[in-house]
């Protein structure tokens, strides 16, 4: 049980530029959305992105530094009454870690140009990583 | 710019319990594996898996507490030679974050049965997410 008192320290590699600037204005999902959102790798990790547009979409990793606090118990998006809160999609959680499959629609040296992306503006970005159908697809009942 | 210098601190939910007891032993990615692996969400927070049952699969992230270091070159698994870091599910990387989707078979309080992860015995757990198809897989190229 000694993780249980670990503590874990993360640097931003990046910002999110959305044109979300409110919390009451994104989605609850991004999935769908049409809007286009500025991903900024800091640049000292600009090489960490090369070739990166071989691929047609990215899982975004990110904190929601808006969020303060949660409950446990929650009312998630798909119910009207009460579920945990590892049931829900809240940014109100312990990790308080978002995560969110995006289009990649272009690069400019070290922004990508995404879609799909539901994260409000000025949103610390913590990790890129390519997708994989074969691997982040399952057929969930 | 202010986020570049941001430190944002995490705390482990729990802890993964898996068959992979050294790192040459984990596979690439769980996917298609059988092995199972429990779930140990710490008892604070076993009021939020109340109900997480009624998903087949879920979205863990995870804290790869064998990675140390990176680099922003790589040879990544799908190509022979170097890519950005970014094009690659490496656990080398300046966040550290682990993504696994999973097949949850059970759950016994604070205790989740699952199946294809490829996490090492001994992962500090961070997030579980529930996995939707309709907002985490994209039609990819």
């Amino acid at each position: 049980m000694m993780a249980e008192s670990q503590a874990l320290v993360l640097a931003p590699i990046g910002i999110i530029h959305s044109p979300y600037k409110a919390v009451g204005q994104v989605p609850r999902q991004g999935s769908g959305r049409d809007e286009i959102c500025q991903v900024e790798v800091f640049g000292e990790f600009e090489e960490g992105l090369r070739d990166i547009e071989m691929f047609s979409h990215l899982v975004l990793i990110y904190w929601f530094h808006r969020s303060a606090g949660y409950s446990l118990s929650v009312t998630p998006s798909w119910d009207m009454r009460p579920h945990g809160l590892f049931t829900s999609r809240s940014p109100r959680r312990p990790s308080p870690l978002g995560l969110c499959v995006v289009e990649l629609l272009a690069r400019e040296r070290n922004v990508l140009k995404v879609r799909g992306l539901d994260a409000i503006d000025g949103t610390p970005l913590l990790d890129i990583k390519p997708y994989f159908p074969h691997i982040d697809e399952r057929d969930s009942t």
